[in-house]
């Protein structure tokens, strides 16, 4: 593996990638329309910040590479179904994704709900079907991320967003819809390396616990400054869409300079808890920074 | 346990409805209006066959009630997410379901579809948290129940059907619809007592699988005979609406004679393959004889 982390990212991008390939059924196999529009919701060029999440966490507990496979592929995938979902009409009726139609503009509706539908299965497929993990470890793989994905985790996440829409939220209201519909997932990512861990210290459990917990919500206001500022091109979908949606974000409600000020401080304290960890813990710090960094 | 089947199936349905209200997010707990919509998608009266079929499968190979209830739970769980989606606008479009206002009529459509999407990994949480199940086994049944309902299984035959709608389908292409989209999650009650089972023979495994899939394909066309004989009060949805849909049905297809007479002959070899088991079969026989022969 490459020291450059720019490479070394992107060994693990194309592993991934490679992963939800070999995941998803084949391209033409029948039900063919609905298996195409599973490989278009996944293969068309996320960032995979999960996945590379799961790699650099488990790079730092000295975790074999293989074995991150599974949970990488399996969290991309419920990201990917999450996605599906939130662009439909009935949600943020969004009609672009990464630059490219939404999977209900692209195919219908009904095919983008049971694409979606499906892709959540498979996520537990791959966990079930994963080789050289204890079975117990399988199943408080299992058990990470049902929870992560369920109603007190990212789609819970999702209904309090719907419902906060044009709500005056305090801050920590705020965090708290954050911490579910998007940092419920990216913390997911990091605990599942742990759970592959084999002598874990407790303290590098609750310091890796943690990073994932600040991580996640600098995630979210970092995306929404994104929609704000960004411009179509650039970030993928069209810019303001929050806005236009009444959405209550980090932005919206305390301004775009409180936002980068909360986002700044979140990285700070996830980076403070990274600094047992010596070297291995660089392309874990690089993804910190590139979260809240990013221009897209 | 009585020897009389009504109300030994009267105490199963008791046990499974206490599992699924067990299994749910407490009536009250946040996020509510999701919670709430879950529990009313899931606790609404079903006649609950797919978990009858786990307790009647594991009654005829005396495997212990109290480990059939995980699987029994998941997949009714499993099942309610289904139809919760499949009436969906942009699906069936369908206002009521055993009687009542559908979940997107009676709360909203991004309500109904996050509702769903949180049943699915509730029910894969339910197996991972499964007690006095060894790991190997917790970790078949998340493969077989995957299986069923991911996109070579449930969620592949909904999306063959959508495509059906108007086609002059085969008898052969019509089953092979029927055996996913309704089918895989039958056949996976049957099979998931038999993972269970310590010393199942290979032929009682093979006659249990046969059993499962007959019975599954024989479940939907009575679905569909009661859909056009059917009197909107009685089958709890309106009448004739998969023809209003021009779906592709076997009774629309090959007319309600050869329709019955077809559910006779699958009901008659998922019959002959209990032949084996002796009295420890009489509950799934019953329960076959219902499928077949119910009003409703």
């Amino acid at each position: 593996m490459p020291h450059n982390f720019e490479n070394r990212i992107a060994a693990y991008t194309d592993r991934v990638n490679n992963g939800l390939d070999a995941a998803l059924p084949q391209a033409g196999s029948k039900p063919q329309r609905l298996h195409e529009a599973m490989r278009y919701a996944v293969l068309n060029g996320g960032k995979r910040i999960r996945p590379l999440l799961v790699y650099a966490a488990g790079e730092c507990l000295c975790v074999e590479t293989r074995l991150l496979d599974a949970p990488a592929v399996a969290i991309e995938l419920i990201h990917a179904f999450s996605l599906v979902h939130d662009d439909l009409p009935a949600m943020d009726d969004d009609d672009l994704r990464r630059g490219k139609p939404t999977v209900h503009i692209k195919y219908d509706e009904a095919t983008a709900i049971l694409a979606a539908d499906a892709l959540q299965p498979l996520a537990f497929s791959v966990l079930a079907n994963v080789e050289g993990v204890p079975a117990d470890v399988v199943i408080r793989l299992v058990r990470l991320i049902t929870d992560a994905c369920g109603s007190t985790g990212m789609t819970g996440g999702q209904s309090i967003d719907l419902a906060a829409e044009g709500a005056r939220l305090t801050a920590e209201e705020l965090e708290h819809m954050y911490a579910l519909k998007t940092g419920a997932l990216i913390h997911a990512a990091i605990v599942s390396a742990c759970l592959l861990c084999d002598d874990l210290a407790a303290d590098d459990a609750e310091a890796l616990d943690c990073f994932g917990r600040s991580i996640g919500i600098a995630f979210q206001i970092k995306d929404d400054i994104l929609d704000i500022e960004g411009e179509t091109e650039v970030i993928g979908k069209p810019a303001g869409s929050d806005e236009s949606l009444n959405k209550a974000t980090y932005p919206a409600l305390f301004g775009a300079e409180s936002s980068r000020a909360r986002c700044d401080e979140l990285l700070a304290g996830a980076l403070d808890g990274l600094s047992g960890f010596g070297d291995s813990a660089l392309p874990l710090e690089w993804l910190a920074r590139y979260i809240v960094e990013r221009g897209q």
